[in-house]
């Protein structure tokens, strides 16, 4: 399959996971998994969906401006690179943010997310 | 080494070398390396240097924001993401960026760009 297209189509459940129930983005890590979120640094399963659950926001929107995707190496690896606008509700502007993940296949053929970093570019 | 310091390192280097003279940057990339620039893809160290080189613009300064860095995996490579601004001479306004790096350790315990993906945040 079209790396392109396997990233465009993880980033799409991706946000519309974490803008509709974001415990819900518990199925993509996994107990090795990391994340830098503003740069605080977070490992595991348990810690990451702890961690996104507890934003301090109830109702957000994702809207991407750009998916960019690069195979990691040897072990079947993709990196994606993200940009684009997140809307919290009752805010009028949206923030840029740029995220990147590199993603990891499963046995079951699928992916998980290994590493993942986030930032809010501020504009 | 504490990695927090080599991707520091790692970038303050590129982006030195980058602002005073990109064709030095042909050290940090090796034949398999891959270049996404506001998704044009390039491929291999004689081309991506190229396109650098070939960007329409003489002087430029960068200041970073942000590094973040995450271990890749077994193989000992280390992903490194940054913000920052961009600021070409003559231009009253910086751009914003953001960028992130997959380095991979060479037989001499230094690190080349393997991954590369770039992309401006209009602000």
């Amino acid at each position: 399959m079209d790396p392109d297209a396997v990233a465009k189509a993880f980033v799409e459940h991706y946000y519309t996971t974490f803008d509709m129930d974001r415990s819900g983005l518990s199925n993509l890590y996994q107990d090795n998994s990391m994340l830098t979120f503003e740069g605080q640094k977070i490992q595991g399963n348990a810690n990451i969906v702890a961690k996104l659950v507890s934003l301090p926001f109830t109702q957000c929107k994702h809207t991407i401006t750009t998916v960019d995707c690069q195979p990691s190496g040897p072990a079947a690896g993709m990196l994606v690179f993200v940009s684009g606008t997140l809307q919290l509700a009752g805010e009028q502007h949206g923030l840029k943010f740029s995220q990147m993940f590199h993603l990891m296949p499963t046995p079951q053929g699928s992916f998980y997310v290994f590493n993942d970093i986030f930032r809010l570019n501020y504009a």
